[in-house]
């Protein structure tokens, strides 16, 4: 059976869980800390040499890792992937987006929240910045979501999973959402999709 | 005629200049810079909200961001990437792994050493967190070149093109790349390719 090496507290981890579910994908979760330097070992290391959760191994011994290569790879063919391929594209888009002005903002903020506090002061001085560029992703999310039901082509993607696992816990990092509405009824339609779990759902073993 | 919102400095730029060239695909540029705010200006934030070069607009005017989903756009259904699923798959990862783990610090750092010297504090302060986590990506690269010829099933691919970009000019932030036999090795190899163009050259207008 697929193991997908997980967190529950990672939303990068939460996306492939959330697909697979919603694909029917039979998995297994071995769950990995990462605040506690297991993602850095060697046994984990020989699987993701990246040292981040999530990766999935197959029955085959084939490693995958980075979460949103992930969702491309099970998505592709099935209707979590568009088959047009300027709309491919355009997922394509969104999940770059996720990765570099979104997740390192938001989800980092909700990271160091989760971290013992009172934080420390390098990371207390990082929180303005986080709090600026985390605003202008969502500012933007909220934008592109005036009259649309979805991210792309108004069909639920993969771009939506990737965008709505810390979009939707982005409070936890101290992000108010109250100015965005249209990203606030996208998260509601996102997670009244069939098969939806919630972030702390624990599935599998 | 396709047109490109590009930047001579830009790595992330030079991506899609190198790919369409390679592919023969004739383009137009124009350029931005991106220290003097032009991409934060409204009429390119009609192209890309999220204020980023590069960007194509197409001839019908639909327009497409994120380096990497370009790349991803223009080399399917050619040599540039995989025809099997799974190795498909694993320069996905390459690709997130780019944005993810290694354009922040390796082009980050090369940015910084680009704006007038001496810097400022604050980006003085962020060297040393640029380089540590910029030499663990390329030193996760050369581990993986180790008997490889290219990133995935030895064959030249969008990955690739996507880690040479900020790669090869690592040394202009101030990686010492001596240590990384197998990544200079790579260099040159992805640097011998049939219509290879330098990260200098000004293509079409």
């Amino acid at each position: 059976m697929l193991i997908l090496y997980d967190n529950m507290i990672s939303g990068n981890a939460y996306k492939v869980r959330l697909l697979l579910t919603q694909l029917g994908i039979a998995f297994r979760t071995v769950q990995k800390s990462v605040t506690n330097g297991e993602t850095r070992q060697p046994d984990f290391l020989a699987i993701n040499p990246n040292g981040r959760v999530p990766a999935v191994v197959f029955d085959d011994g084939r490693k995958l890792a980075e979460s949103n290569a992930i969702l491309l790879y099970f998505a592709e063919g099935t209707g979590f992937l568009p088959g047009d391929k300027f709309a491919r594209a355009q997922v394509y888009q969104w999940l770059f987006f996720e990765q570099y002005s979104h997740e390192p903002y938001v989800a980092v903020a909700r990271f160091l929240r989760h971290l013992p506090q009172p934080l420390n002061a390098q990371a207390e001085a990082r929180m303005p910045e986080l709090l600026q560029k985390g605003h202008a992703a969502l500012k933007l999310m909220d934008n592109h979501l005036a009259g649309r039901q979805f991210l792309v082509g108004d069909a639920y993607s993969i771009a939506d999973i990737a965008l709505y696992a810390y979009s939707h816990v982005a409070d936890e990092g101290g992000f108010d959402l109250a100015p965005y509405a249209n990203l606030r009824a996208w998260l509601g339609r996102v997670a009244a999709m069939p098969g939806h779990i919630p972030i702390s759902h624990k599935c599998g073993g």
